[in-house]
This record gives structure tokens, C-alpha cells and sequence, in this order.
């Protein structure tokens, strides 16, 4: 089978993005679609790459204080109703328990969709002073969504992810801590996932179900889609109230404590997949890379050649994740389309010339440049290689976000934008939600956020020719 | 508030074990009940020993090849009916979704109580060949039983495990497998919890539903139960035949694969808190404690001394996991009695006395002993000590074990010893469930397991006292 014969096997990424998108999901063995209808296997491929995420992100959690628990993920309904905006947001799309063994149960169950109304009846039993504060809590789990229209990762009935949790004394110091944690995703997506990211603030349209101000980090697919990758919600005393987390404060008095949420899920491996990756299918950039590297040995009949290139591959897996792919029922051919399509950021190849030379021949999967190294140099190489792929990745996809954002002060130039090349279109905006329904109207695109680096493009709304103060960006979404 | 007033609040533990678990469980703030009848939140002390559970676990699973992924939380019905004595196993005590938003579900779907039936069916898509075998997974995940009766981590509705599942070319290649996951079981319960296991083969009646042969771990409680703490099953082709996992074997010829599952749950938090503890509270071994040593200044208020004990403290934290206890809103004596509630495995006391002498007091958790260590030293003997009370307390473990381990002839003598100081109790079995069955009507106890050391006690079986060539060991549960 050659190498033509193996790439047609998906489909083209400028043609349909979206089926390039499945398509790459099931050959690298990301995922697999299961009999649970709207719910994926994760496979250990991709399963892996959440390992990472969870590592690198839990490791900056921990750094600011957080602890992890576990809550359980059934909520009793009469506790998901206690907060009037939130149960409407999400009893549409919850599963209900109504059966426990034989028994049908007195009071249905929702699968938890979000923890706020469990959470937040667990912190009214522990806070009771100043002293108890701040509760940094998050957990890692599964969560469940009735949604209609699925596709892995970016949306599946259920998903992991991780849900954190606080409460706080003050409002400043809520505020505060939902920005902080903001920053941290920020960090994630663009430091580990080397996808920059769109900052903001949600519009109360699109604002979690029973928040004061939901903020966002959006991350832009390779057609030129927005992905919300990841929210972080200041809820002030909405649900302090009703769930009576309540504490003495440092004058003795009785106070409602101020309370935040924030989560990032496996739709991350989406936004990652949809980010990078292209005709030979997915590109993983080397911080969150299960594989950083792969060793394909040529010749590996050849007397030796499989004994030195093991001999390498022990020393290098010291320092970087590697591979050796010894099979023997495998062209070398094969193997470099097998690994190029499940991204791995690096090729060696090495066969009984190389030796000879005491070399090794490196190829780039973002870019597909090869060099020859010295094996004296080959540690220190890769090292730096990973490094220069990793940073090229993230600039190659800002250089496309950058390109794909434009200004539009009509509905109009918004709408050709979208059909043109999708992206973001900033415009100016008056702040009434009828003229952002009519922009999803016109346009099919939601607002995404009013960036925290704001410009003032123009001094009227687009739609309704009013006065407008704030900037919104638009696009459409997966 | 002095000592023995603090000490008062938890039950004594020779007077009600029972009720001293509960109360160590809820004042050392590791879980606490919730609205969801028989589900427990797990507080971020319990948590944190539960991560350190995971972390060695996973990495003894990675050394031998094992990889995680994630299946579905949902099981349609028809999937879990495919294998019989599965279904009766299980379908009793699982949770059923039968509404998704405002729609009646067509099937139910149930809440994975275990994962055999799911995985089979991805398996059997992803399995073609010899070549794609064996397959070593594993998921770390939420599990739901419709249990009557409840405790914290010992039997919760909802519980935390990992389940990993195997198949294989050979028996003989899967029955070695269900093995070497028991053997790692043992490992992480002797090494890293500090407690001794009985290892052995379940009865019949005691497997798991589906399973030809079901491998146990059974540790021992303070006051002598016996308790399950990690399972390994070996199935045969119990599951691939009805699930079609089917490959092509070196002959080229059509197979039916063989299969294992094993698992490991927040079960052995229960498991840890039951085997050490005493009247002052938990007792946690070093190396799964989430604070090895805490710090607690005397008379930090004197200049000074908090800035010397901090910088002592940084020292020490990183190589330990240290806390320093530097509340001022409590007295030395209650911050003592705290953190012996909590279990902490060395004090470490600092005053102004001390200081000026370049000197520590180090308390040891598990026998109460002080020692003075000079402050060069520091580093170097609070490692060795904690080496000494990870050792001391599995020998504390072990030394109980023995003690409470008897040998019995005739089921009075099984009955007398359980009465006298339950334990486990030797005694020959000819193989018959009805004596089994007989075994637990007069005394309480179920077999633990066929232990893998068999010894020839007698020729009878103490039931009746037909011939008897294996020997059991029993105990009463919790």
C-alpha cells in the first residue's frame, strides 16, 4: 500500500473540515463512537493527551492554592431548583435516575450537568467563619449534557473535565480568583496546546446559567470557527443565598460569602485537533505530545541495526516520551504515514548508513524538514527541536487567527466576512441583546466576548445604528 | 478547651469500632454525607490520599504495559443482558436513566455498576488479529451500586476505582495477567498503605458474576473483620463469546480471545483508616499520608521565632510533604490533638528553648515517641524515621493479624473464636457450596479465599466431615 493510497483515506481539510476533523478522530485512534448514543471511547491515544493536560493544569492549580475532592454525581432535583436561572439553564438537557435496582424512586435524580447546587450544599456545612475562607476546591470527573447534536470531543453527551469551586470572603477577592484562573487556561491552551487565545467577557447572553459575569478564553479552529475552550464564572451571591453558605466576618456580623466556578474539559482535544493538523492528519505539538518522538529503523533486518537503534532509543526515552517502532510486518513507508497521521511531532530515522555515519536523520512533522544529526548531538538536538516546533506551532496559528480576525461596521461586512473565511469580526456594539439575536440571525455567528483589550472602532452599533461604547467579537461555532 | 476534652468526641475504639470509624472518618474531615442518599463527598484530606493512591498505582500499571482510556458511564440494557450470570449479578443493584431532558429514553440505559460489558463491545471492534493483542487497558472512574446499606468508602452508592481489563491470545498469557494485577494489588496495599494482605482464590460462590476464577485481597480491620480489598478476574471466554471478540491467530485461524478485568477503589481508604487508628484518631503510614510532618511552633508569638520555624519549614518541604501550623487562634495543645486526629505521622515541635539549643522535639504519631534531633540533622533523620513508622505500623498490622489468626476443626470452634476476637479463622473445606452456605447461617462468615499457601490441617471437612482437600479462611465483613 503506498503513501498516496494511505493519505486519501481522509478527507481533504480544505474541502470539509469537519469530516477531515472525524475522520482524523478515528484513524489516529483518538476516539471511537460508541452504542451509547452522543457518548465516545476515549482510546488511550487520546486518553494520553488528557493525562497531560490534567497533569500540567493540576500542577498550576495546586500552585494557587486549590485542593481536589469528590462530590457525588447524582443530584437530588429538588436541590438542582434552588437557584431560579440555573435550573432553568440546564433541567432541558440533564438525565434523569428514576429506578434505583427495582425501586422506583421517591425523588428523581439528575446526573449531574455541573456541581454549583451539590457543591454549594456541602460549603454551607463547612463555612461557618471568616476563618474557613477562601474554600479553593475543584474536582476532576465526569459530567453529563442531553445535547442533541453531538461530535467527539467538542461536544458529546458526557465528558471530563474539571469543575472548580470557591468561596470567598469578599467580592474583590472573587473577582480576582475568577481572573486568575482565567489566566491559568490561558496558560494551558497557549503554553501546553500552543493555540493562542481570545480573552473576554461574555455577553449575559451567553453567560452561564445563574452568573454575574461569565469570562471566556476562545480558541479558533483551522476553517476559521470559535471553539469556547474555556470559562471561568463569578456568581456573587447568587447561590450563597439560596444555598446559605453564609460565615461570621471579622466584625461578628453574619454575611453571604461570594462564590466562583470554572472549567475546561476534553473538548480541549478537539480545539487541538481542530487547530493543528492537516492533509496527513493530526499535528500534536511537543509539550502535550503522549508520543514526542518516534524511531523508525531502516534495514532493521540488518545485522546490528536493531541492537544500536534500541541502544538509542533507551538513552533518549530518558528524556523525551519515544517510541520504537520495531514491527516487522510494516514498510518503513507505512510507518511514516501511520505516525504522521497520529502527529507525533518528531521522526528519527536511522538505518545501517546512518550508523556508518554515526548520524541519525530528524524530520519535522509541523513543516516536514529533515536534518541530519550527529548521534553525539542527537539528546541535545532533540531537546532543542521540540522546543522550536512547539513555538512554531503557536505562531503558525496565530499568524491564521490574526489573518482570519477582521472589523466589520455593518451587517453586511459581517456577514461577507463569515462567508469569506469564517474568523472573528470585532465590531462595536450597543449592548442591547436584540441586536445581537439579530446578528445571529443575519450572520449564523454569536458574540464570543467583549475582549479585555478593547478598541473603539467606530462610535455606533452596527445593527441599530445606536451609540456603542463596547467592542464585541464575533463567530460562527462548532 | 484541654485534651481530654477533645479526645471525648470520638467513640472509644475497643467500645464500638464502628461508631469510632464514623466519627474518625467525619472529624478528620476525609468525607462527609451528603442530600444524595448513600453517597459521600470526599473531602480534599480524603481526596489527597486517594491521589497518592492513584499516582503509585498508575505508575505500577504503566511499568507493566497498561494503558488508560475512557468508556461511557451509560450501558444500554440490552448490552448488559448479553452475558447471564452477569446481568443476575448485577442488574439488582444498578441505577436506571430512563429520561433524557423531557424525553422517555426508548431503552434504559443503566449507570455502570463495572465496565465488562461496554469495553467487550469496543474491544471486539478493535480487536482483528494475534497482532492487535494483548490489549492492557484501564479507566480511573466514578461506579454506581444500589447498595441497602451504606458506610463511608467501605460501601458507598457511588465510589471511585479503576477497572482495568485485558484480553489475550492465551489462557494461560491472561490467567498469568490476572495474576501479576493482583500481585501489584498486594504491592500497593503492603508498601504503600502499610497493611498485610491475604492473598488467595474466591469460592465459587464468592467470584464475580461472569468470572472463572475471581483472585482476592483480603486485609483485616482493627477489630478483626475481614474486609475485600482489590479483586482480580480471570473470565476464559465467558465474555467473548457473546461480545464476538474474535481474532486471527498465527495459524490464521478464527478465535474467541481470552479476558480478565481487576480492580482497586476508594474501598482501601476505608481499609486504611480501619487498619491503623486508635483513640486519638487516624493514623496514616508516611508514604500515602498527605502530610508527612507537621510543623507546630511554640510560642510563635516571640520574635523571631516563626521566621527561624518558617525557614525550617521550607527546608523541609521539599523533600517532605510538610504543613506548618501557624494559626493563632489556637492553642499548641488543641493543634496537637488535631493533627493526631488527622493522623499526621511525625510532630515536629519548635520553641524559642529550642531554637537556642539548634534543636527539634519529633513526636511519632503511631507510638507517641519523642525524640530531640539536632536542627543540622533535621533533614536527613525525619527521612529515616518516617522509613521506621511506615515499617513499624505493617508490623503492628501483621502482628494483629497473626494474633487474630486462628485454626478450627468444627463449627463450633469456628464460632467460638469469631465470638472470642472475630479474625480469620483456617479450617479444611471439602468444596461443597451447602457447607459454605451452612459456614455462614451458624457463624456470620464468608470464605475469604483459598489461600495461595495451603496447608493439610486435617482430612474433613469441619461442616460434613467428608473428605476435604483444600483449605479456607473465613471471617465476618463489613
Amino acid at each position: 500500500m503506498g503513501k498516496e493510497e494511505f493519505v486519501k483515506e481522509i478527507t481533504n481539510i480544505d474541502d470539509d473540515c469537519v469530516q477531515w476533523y472525524t475522520d482524523v478522530v478515528r484513524k489516529a485512534e483518538l476516539a471511537d463512537y460508541t452504542d451509547t448514543k452522543g457518548c465516545i471511547a476515549i482510546r488511550p491515544y487520546g486518553y494520553a493527551i488528557w493525562e497531560n493536560i490534567q497533569k500540567y493544569t493540576d500542577q498550576k492549580f495546586k500552585e494557587v492554592g486549590v485542593t481536589n475532592f469528590y462530590m457525588p454525581i447524582l443530584i437530588p432535583e429538588s436541590m438542582l431548583q434552588k437557584e431560579k436561572d440555573h435550573v432553568e439553564g440546564f433541567a432541558p438537557e440533564v438525565a434523569w435516575v428514576t429506578m434505583g435496582g427495582e425501586d422506583k424512586l421517591q425523588e428523581r435524580l439528575c446526573i449531574r450537568p455541573t456541581s454549583e447546587t451539590i457543591i454549594s450544599t456541602m460549603y454551607s456545612k463547612w463555612v461557618k467563619s471568616w476563618r474557613d475562607l477562601p474554600i479553593l476546591g475543584n474536582q476532576w470527573c465526569n459530567v453529563l449534557r442531553w445535547e442533541k447534536e453531538t461530535r467527539p470531543f467538542l461536544r458529546s453527551r458526557e465528558f471530563l473535565w474539571q469543575e472548580g469551586h470557591t468561596v470567598h470572603e469578599t467580592a474583590k477577592e472573587a473577582e480576582e480568583r475568577t481572573k486568575m484562573m482565567l489566566n491559568i487556561y490561558s496558560d494551558v491552551i497557549e503554553k501546553l496546546l500552543a493555540i493562542p487565545v481570545l480573552k473576554g467577557r461574555k455577553t449575559p447572553k451567553e453567560q452561564f446559567a445563574g452568573a454575574d459575569s461569565t469570562y471566556t478564553v476562545e480558541t479558533m479552529t483551522y476553517d476559521g470557527r470559535a471553539l469556547q475552550a474555556g470559562t471561568s464564572h463569578y456568581f456573587g451571591q447568587n447561590f450563597t443565598k439560596p444555598f446559605e453558605i453564609k460565615f461570621q466576618n471579622r466584625e461578628g456580623k453574619e454575611e453571604y460569602a461570594y462564590q466562583t466556578s470554572w472549567g475546561i474539559s476534553t473538548r480541549l482535544i478537539g480545539a487541538l485537533i481542530m487547530a493543528h493538523g492537516d492533509n496527513r492528519g493530526l499535528k500534536l505539538p511537543p509539550k502535550v505530545a503522549p508520543i514526542q518522538a518516534v524511531i523508525v529503523p531502516i534495514a532493521q533486518h540488518k545485522e546490528g541495526v536493531l541492537e544500536k537503534v534500541t541502544s538509542i532509543y533507551n538513552n533518549l526515552n530518558k528524556n523525551y516520551r519515544m517510541k520504537l517502532d520495531d514491527r516487522d510486518n510494516y514498510s518503513t513507508g507505512f510507518k511514516y504515514n501511520d505516525w504522521e497521521m497520529r502527529g507525533v511531532p518528531v521522526r528519527i530515522e536511522i538505518g545501517p548508513r546512518d550508523l556508518e555515519n554515526n548520524q541519525a536523520v530528524l524530520v519535522r512533522r509541523d513543516n516536514g524538514e529533515k536534518e541530519i544529526v550527529e548521534l553525539s548531538n542527537l539528546n541535545e538536538r532533540l531537546g532543542t527541536l521540540l522546543e522550536e516546533i512547539q513555538n512554531s506551532m503557536f505562531n503558525e496559528c496565530l499568524k491564521r487567527m490574526e489573518e482570519k480576525t477582521t472589523i466589520a461596521y455593518t451587517l453586511d461586512e459581517m456577514l461577507e466576512s463569515l462567508e469569506k473565511n469564517q474568523g472573528f469580526i470585532k465590531t462595536m456594539w450597543c449592548g442591547d441583546v436584540a441586536c445581537e439575536d439579530k446578528v445571529k440571525e443575519v450572520t449564523g455567528a454569536h458574540s464570543r466576548c467583549m475582549p479585555f483589550e478593547q478598541e473603539q472602532l467606530a462610535d455606533i452599533c452596527p445593527v441599530c445604528g445606536k451609540k456603542a461604547t463596547k467592542m464585541v467579537i464575533w463567530g460562527r461555532q462548532y
